[in-house]
């Protein structure tokens, strides 16, 4: 199989089996694309041996792979002793350990040196500039950040974020991997701290923790405000359409000449804050332990239940839609 | 039919034909309620009379109401010529009139004289204070804010904000109305500006707006980022449930061990700006209109589809699971 562009990979190696790198491998072997996996750390590595394979056999339930493609995939699925033997052979290393700058350096430049000329190499960094994520390795032209939402298998949004050095066609193979792999790979015009999703999230999640510490909402009250009414009006249009949308003619033109001052008394209401601190952090953790508590497997499933009939529906809706179109 | 607590309404008052007061309406005549609205405007009632008929009977469509029922329900819609004829023997008078404190205050007066006293009143305001919205309301033991999102008969949540005096069988009232709507109503400990959503919105769109004024992404890329990334996620678990599930085992306080810096760090970088200024508002608005050039009714009727069939799919996943653990 050649790997030129539009070519599916070979191989996919991802380093670091925690969360992220975990629903990466799923989501390749659910493709029935062969994956090395490595972690460094011996109990991370032996988890990893479990939940992959879960993960990826969970998708067929979800509606999201099928059972030969699936079995197949995960027929390929190694884990390797050696950075060396996991990277060797792939057209695509995916870098998914932990959110630490210099260790994702050491580590990259260690995978440039012995992976295929040929390969790109992609940080799943969540934030992190890219330009000083490559910084150690000497050809950037095949390095970018593809950044996947929590879980990667169900969420399709791929946040590519390429360095100043990064090579058009490098941009191209990650946007087809990504596209064959069912995501949605969106590229950033440049660089800022926690790229665009990591930026939303916090301004969501700063004000949602303040509502809760300043006693205006219980956790499970707010987030099922959310997830029942933004998230789901934001899931079916994004911020900027919603309010293009909201007003009943004319726009995000009339929108703004009804509800700007609100907005602007909001915004300088807003939290502040850059730092949560411990107290704040204790307080904080035992309100969602209380909403929630003993029942993170059982959430865990309830919510990719969630994702995977939504998702379905969300296709359901693009195809009739494409249906009506050709009709008479 | 009795007017207490856990009763239906006998008939549904709206004052304000707008998106919200016909979305209001919409969502009660699709439950086959009795509905009266009234709106000062000749051109907001004009509309009004073709868009509440479309909007209720779009409900069955999009899976969310039965034709027998929408039909009965706008059999007995009623657009009357004056407030009192409106208000008259309704048990639940929706004030749904545009974001201006005065007006709301002057037009909640005249609603109380003339409203039945068993009658609750609810302002649809999306922030301001309840306790000046009603606050030259005599008996204001019967008032509160019900805040409904866009489209209100489609988004499920609705936030209830009591002012100091509203009695708790008026909450009781209201939570009845809207459960029996199929309505989620989450009851707010205090009132804050913008209440949960708004600020929670705001947060987001200012973020948004800022990643696109300094060229970080386009306007339709931003969307479908949220839309099929975060978007997504919150909706299928809350903010808060996000995060407790992010770290594979040891939930939130794993989480913010392994991401608070990057959190930290981001919160700091947050836009911060509480204006936006005339020529902010111009870029914003001519990249939004070029974002959705003239396709305002599909793009609405687009995210409506979405909207119906994300619904329908949380219902299936919750009838499923009941069913899955009634089984062996």
């Amino acid at each position: 199989m050649s790997a030129g562009a539009g070519a599916l990979p070979r191989k996919v190696a991802i380093i670091g089996a925690g969360a992220i790198g975990g629903g990466w491998a799923a989501l390749c072997a659910s493709a029935g694309w062969p994956v090395s996996i490595f972690d460094t750390n011996a109990r991370s590595a032996e988890l990893a041996a479990i939940e992959i394979p879960r993960r990826a056999r969970a998708l067929i339930g979800l509606g999201r792979a099928t059972p030969g493609i699936v079995e197949r995939g995960l027929l390929e699925l190694e884990q390797p002793k050696s950075l060396l033997q996991t990277v060797r052979e792939a057209d695509w290393v995916i870098e998914a350990i932990h959110e630490e700058l210099g260790a994702k350096q050491r580590l990259l430049e260690s995978v440039a040196q012995v992976a295929a000329p040929e390969a790109i190499i992609t940080s799943s960094s969540s934030g992190l500039p890219p330009g000083e994520i490559f910084g150690r390795v000497l050809q950037r032209g095949r390095c970018l950040v593809a950044h996947p939402l929590n879980p990667p298998e169900l969420l399709p949004l791929v946040e590519l974020v390429p360095t100043e050095e990064t090579e058009p066609e490098a941009i191209e193979r990650a946007k087809g991997f990504l596209d064959a792999l069912g995501r949605m790979p969106i590229v950033l015009r440049k660089a800022v701290p926690g790229y665009v999703i990591g930026r939303v999230a916090a301004a969501v999640w700063r004000e949602c923790i303040d509502l809760v510490l300043s006693g205006v909402i219980d956790v499970s009250d707010l987030d099922r405000a959310v997830s029942l009414g933004p998230g789901l009006g934001w899931a079916a249009a994004g911020p900027h359409l919603t309010y293009h949308l909201a007003a009943r003619e004319g726009g995000v033109h009339i929108f703004l000449q009804q509800l700007l001052k609100s907005f602007e008394a909001w915004w300088a209401d807003l939290a502040k804050w850059d730092k949560l601190e411990p107290g704040q952090q204790r307080t904080l953790i035992a309100a969602i332990d209380k909403a929630y508590e003993g029942k993170l497997d059982t959430l865990r499933a309830a919510r990719d239940r969630r994702l995977g009939g939504m998702l379905r529906a969300l296709e359901d809706v693009r195809t009739t839609a494409r249906e009506d179109h050709r009709g008479p």
